[in-house]
């Protein structure tokens, strides 16, 4: 098997506790992408969100944002492509019949910059959305953070967005390997080659993992890539240098 | 002289020449924070942009994007107030007469989430979009950053950004030191307390500037950190402890 394409996401697996980039896991992505194998970001988050976080750590792979729903692939210069796999149509009716019946219901601030699916805050309850998704017969699902309500179509997902990624670098998406903390990293496990789940992660997403980190947070999304780097031939056995800087 | 704030542009002063976070510049921002130092981070690129460098770098002050337009304030949780300084009235007139008159006009894929500016790629010069200000009789200014040609409001700018942060957080915006390294960090120093150059910055700025590093990007702007930790009395003159992890 050969892995050409490391797909990470960012919350926890990248990060300390507090969404802070860890170091560690900076400095290995930087070394991943020095030994030839590029990084794939893949977050829930915004798609100028998640491209910040491509240019501050230095990744030229594709990024994954919207929880699989858009793509923004890197052209020439600080231009990029933005490519959004859905479209609002059913959101947008869960939504007014929402605030119709709930006037106190609240979109997320980023709904300024989000194409691919709705983030309402918490002020109403997740099953009072799935109740008006059922009563208006949408196809939508609606899932709670712990931080908002998430409600995008049930085909969007991690794994379709690495499969769409793939398309685009002209590979398979076995010939990646995804690195997650999180149950909606389970759509990303079924369709790459080779799974890394951090050692915080529910036990649901370790048992589908070919290799599940020591450590947790950052520390372990920096344990994940070297083990990745190692495991297929980017990085000899004893070798372990971590220098991040260019 | 009291200095409460530390305001840092992103590019080229807490980064490396290829836009990449200096893991340097990321340990002193870190530990200003944790000796009492907040930090606001101030750029040229969109609101959702800033917000993530905030978020994975770690700095708790309000962010200022689109050159001063627009800032985004912590809430609870991952909650945030945006505030937009300016709308976009008299951009889109001119960008309809832009367009009619050269076709292959093209705005930047970040007007998405743009609400302060107007940005359009270089496929036409920032001659023929002054020309046109002009004949419409618009008040607006344009300016080619050299990636791209950004359109706004004349007030609009890093300083009024910081004052306007400086309401929100109650202080005064001359107990705020500034850290840049270009032309448009003038209307920072202009109404900050103290001011700081890094080295690579044009003679116009380290002129008006109290300290200029020796260093240049974000080595640079680590070692502009240091020295208002210790010119401020936050970090002792002897100590340079700089680890950067929590």
């Amino acid at each position: 098997m050969r892995i050409r394409v490391i797909s990470l996401d960012i919350d926890g697996t990248i990060t300390y506790r507090d969404r802070t980039l860890s170091i560690e896991a900076l400095k290995a992505i930087r070394l991943a992408e020095r030994l030839g194998l590029p990084v794939m970001l893949v977050t829930g988050n915004s798609v100028p969100f998640a491209e910040a976080a491509a240019v501050f750590i230095g990744t030229s792979g594709p990024v994954i944002a919207e929880d699989g729903g858009a793509l923004s692939i890197r052209g020439e210069g600080t231009m990029r492509k933005r490519v959004f796999l859905a479209n609002m149509d059913e959101e947008w009716i869960l939504w007014s019949e929402l605030k119709r019946r709930f006037p106190e219901a609240e979109l997320s601030f980023s709904m300024m910059e989000r194409k691919a699916g709705l983030v309402i805050t918490r002020k109403i309850p997740v099953e009072v959305v799935r109740t008006v998704i059922r009563e208006l017969g949408l196809n939508l699902t609606a899932v709670d953070s712990g931080f908002a309500i998430h409600v995008k179509k049930p085909w969007i997902n991690k794994g379709r967005g690495i499969e769409k990624a793939c398309e685009f670098l002209g590979i398979s998406p076995k010939e990646v390997a995804h690195v997650g903390d999180g149950e909606n990293d389970l759509d990303a496990f079924r369709v790459v080659g080779y799974r890394v789940a951090i050692a915080h992660a529910p036990e649901s997403l370790k048992e589908k993992a070919d290799y599940v980190t020591e450590k947790p947070y950052g520390d372990g999304g920096a344990e994940a890539i070297m083990h990745i780097l190692r495991k297929f031939g980017y990085l000899g056995e004893g070798d372990d240098s971590q220098e991040g800087n260019p």
